[in-house]
C-alpha cells in the first residue's frame, strides 16, 4: 500500500508535521508512506496555469492507495493553507485527484480538545471530495506540546499506539474498499 | 458605520467579489464600505515577520464597527485563501483583530445550496474569533452565474433586496451591540 | 441485499415518509427493503428496560445489509424524533445496531436547500456510529410540497431519478464493502 | 434577570442535570434561575394539539431573559430528547419562544472531548432559532463521572469556577442586547 502525508503547519517544530514524521517509524509492514510538500503553493486561482510542483502534488496524490491528513487546528477548522492545498489538489472539475480514495485523519493541537473541530470539518470536504474516511480509532492529540522531546520526535507513547492503531485500521480498510 | 468586506475569490469575474461590489451600491445611509484586499497574503506562518499590508488588514479590520464576509464554497467549506486571511487577522494570539465584532456573511454558488456549507462552517469559525454573526436574514446565493449582467454586476433584484436587508439587519444589530 | 428504512416525521402526509415510500416503487432488482416504524418510542432512558419493539428495531438494523436514512430538517438539525430512535439503537455501549453498516441519506425540505443541513449532522453521528454512508449522489429534495400529488405519491420525475441512482449507488456500495 | 435551563439526560444521577443543579449555587447576584422540565415531552408532531405542559415550556421560555443549555453528547450530537423538547418549542411556525434570546451552553461527557460535538451542533440549531449564544467562556466539562461526589452535587473546583464565569459573561451579554 501506498500511503501519502498531506499536512503539517509551515512553523518550525510544528506538530501536525511532528506526528506525520512519526508515522514513518510506525508503518506496519507493507505500507510506503511519503509525506506531500505544499509550502510554495500559490493560493488557489483558476485562472493561472497550475505550476509543475501541483501537478506533482496531485499525480502522487492519485498514484497512491490511502491519504493521511495531519491537521492542526486554527480558529476552531482546517488551516487555510491546508485547505489550500486541498483546494489545488480537487481542481480543476473533473480532475479531483482525491476521488475515491481511502482515508484517515490525524489531528492535534495544544489544547484539550486535541483539534477534534478541524476533524469535523475536514469530514464534511471530504463528502465533497468523495474520500472514504475510516471512523475509528479517531486519532486526537491534545496538549501537543507535552508529547515531543526536543528534536521534534514524539515520545509519548499512548500516542504512539494510538497512530499504529490507526495505520492498521486504514490499511484494512483500503485493502477492504480495493477488492 | 463603518464595514469593511472581506472575501471574493481570485478568479477574475469572481461572483463573491461581485456580490461584494454590489454592496457598495445598495449601502443604507450612514454606512461607509471598504472591500480588503488579501491577494498577495503568504501562506500563514507565525514564524516569518508579519508583512507590512497584513498589518494593515488587521488595522482596519480592528478598526471596522462590523465585517462582512462573501464567501464562495470550495469543497463544502470556505475557501483556503479566505480562511489563510482570517488565519493572519486572528494572530499572534492576544491580538485577534476580530474580537467583539458584529457581523455578517453572503454566500454563494453555481449550485442550488448557495455555499450555504460554508456559511456554517464559518460560523463555527466565528465562535473562536467571539465575533457575533446575525441570524436573519441569511444570505444565500443559489446558481449565482444567473445573476450578473456582462459586466460582472449583479442585476438579479431579489438578491439586491436580499442583500440590502442583510445590511440593514447588520446596521441594527451593530448599533444594539454598542450600547 | 437487505435495506431498512428509518425516517419520515409523524405528521400525516410527511414528506420524508413519502420519499421512503417511492423507495419502494424505485428498488433495483435484488433489493428487498422494509419501512421501520419508531412512533412509539419513549424518549432514550438507560434506566429503563428496553422495550420490546425497541429490541425488534434493532434486531431489523442489525440483520441488514444497508440503512436508509429519510431525514426532513428541523431547526437546521435532523428531528429530535428520529435522533431519539438512533440514540436507543446505538446502545447499550457494545450493542451499537448500526456498527459498519454502509448507509446513505435522503434529505427534504419545503424551502430551498431541500434538508441539506441535517444531511451533515447525520454524517458527523454516523461517524460515532461507525457506518459508512456513500458520497455521491446526494439525494436533497427542495421545494418538497411541489413533488408528490395529492395521495403523497412522489411525482417528481427528476427526484425519482435521483433516489434510483442513490439506491443503486448504495448497493454497489455495500457489495464492496461486504467482500 | 430571569433566567432558565433546559437539558439534562433521563436518567437518574444525569450529569448535564447535575450541571444545572450547581447553576442554582453559582448564580450571580440579580439573576432567579428555574430549571425547565420536559420529560414527558411526546414526540414532536404537529397534527396533535399542543399539550399543557408543552405550553407551559413555551411560556417560561418567552419570558425568560436568557436560555442556557446544559446538554450531553448521544452520537456526537445533541440527545434526541433534549432536540424533541426544542422542536415543539421553535414552533408552530410564527410562535419560536427562543426568539431573539440570549444563550449559553454547558456541555458534558464521560469522555476526552467533554461533549463539544453537541455544541456546536446546537449552535447551528440555535441560528435557526434566532438566538444569540456567548462565544467566550465555553463550558465543557470532560470526564463528568469524576467531577461530582455521591450525592450527585458537583464538586470539582475549576468545573464551578468555569461555570461562574459563563454566568457572569451571559449576565453582561444579555444586559448589553437587552438595551
Amino acid at each position: 500500500m501506498r500511503l501519502v502525508g498531506i499536512g503539517g503547519t509551515f512553523r518550525k517544530d510544528s506538530f501536525s508535521m511532528g506526528l506525520l514524521k512519526a508515522v514513518k517509524e510506525l508503518l506496519p509492514e507493507g505500507i510506503t508512506f511519503e509525506i506531500l510538500d505544499f509550502k510554495d503553493f500559490p493560493p488557489y486561482n483558476p485562472d493561472i496555469e497550475i505550476p509543475e510542483e501541483i501537478k506533482i502534488f496531485k499525480d502522487k496524490i492519485k498514484q497512491s492507495d490511502a491519504v493521511l491528513f495531519s491537521t492542526a487546528e486554527y480558529n476552531y477548522s482546517v488551516p487555510g493553507n491546508l485547505k489550500n492545498a486541498i483546494d489545488w489538489a480537487s481542481r480543476p472539475y473533473g480532475d479531483n485527484s482525491f476521488e475515491d480514495k481511502p482515508a484517515a485523519i490525524i489531528s492535534e493541537s495544544t489544547g484539550q480538545l486535541g483539534g477534534s473541530r478541524a476533524q469535523y470539518h475536514l469530514r464534511q470536504i471530504m463528502v465533497f471530495l468523495n474520500m472514504h474516511p475510516i471512523n475509528k480509532p479517531e486519532a486526537i492529540v491534545p496538549f501537543a506540546q507535552d508529547k515531543f522531546d526536543e528534536d521534534g520526535k514524539l515520545t509519548d507513547e499512548k500516542t504512539r499506539e494510538k497512530i499504529k492503531e490507526l495505520l492498521e485500521a486504514l490499511a484494512k480498510w483500503a485493502e477492504r474498499l480495493s477488492i
